[in-house]
């Protein structure tokens, strides 16, 4: 196996590692693999810079609700101390209430480094997991409906 | 200037001509800036595989709407051949029929390769612009409202 071959394997069992630490709560094996300056991106929500930042954000989650993660990886690539994956990602959030889990899909496109000694973290994380929008424009729908329902003619 | 330093400067260069082609509307400059096998992600829609898809996608946008953009680079990291770039964009899109233009903004994640001859393209783009769900949950909010003025207390 030649050196992307390993940086690969390596990267897939990272991966593997992180679901299976979401679905766990191990918030310690989460940031055993993340940078220090790991950045978080995310459409609709500011950048969440760092690993105590990261941190924070779970344990506030985690306090409402159970996460079940899994991904498919799209592709890695590899160039010396670099490397970039492509997945579609899946997300279960399940109230610790008891309220109706929702399911959330889309891809995601993570960066990852060397370190010194040659293991390899998350140092940059893009999240396009679907957005409420579609759930949204449905409800308007609905809603705009029920109101011409209501009206004089209704 | 080191070899990074190089890198960055041809990256940043790359960026600024990619807006004023998307202002210029200048497909032929956008495609000379992609790999064949470009890849664009974003939530809410499936991913736009290849330059073919691409160019389809910006004639379609274009005949409606006339484009602006702009982006501040966040960072670049650099490792040989692989290079990720951090954004916040900006895209301004005014329909050509005189509606109001929408204003998006929301980070971007960029990938670029070195080809043979040195010249950097972009592979792979994470973007993560602001999603319609804001917008439609005020929308919600005062559909509800209204609902609740025209009900039988109303």
């Amino acid at each position: 196996m030649g050196s992307h071959g390993r940086d690969e394997k390596a990267i897939r069992a990272l991966m593997s590692r992180w679901h299976r630490a979401v679905g766990a709560g191990d918030l310690a094996a989460l940031l055993s693999m993340i940078s220090e300056d790991a950045v978080f991106l995310a459409a609709d929500r500011p950048p969440l810079r760092g690993r105590a930042a990261f941190a924070q954000e779970m344990i506030t989650l985690t306090q409402s609700c159970a996460l079940q993660s899994s991904a498919e990886i799209e592709e890695i690539l590899v160039s010396d101390e670099l490397a970039c994956c492509w997945a579609t990602l899946n997300v279960t959030t399940a109230p610790l209430d008891g309220g109706a889990p929702s399911v959330r899909t889309g891809p995601v496109l993570s960066i990852f480094r060397k370190e010194d000694g040659g293991h390899w973290v998350l140092v940059r994380d893009a999240n396009m997991l679907a957005s409420d929008a579609a759930d949204l424009a449905l409800k308007v729908d609905n809603l705009e409906r029920e109101l011409m329902a209501d009206g004089p003619g209704g």
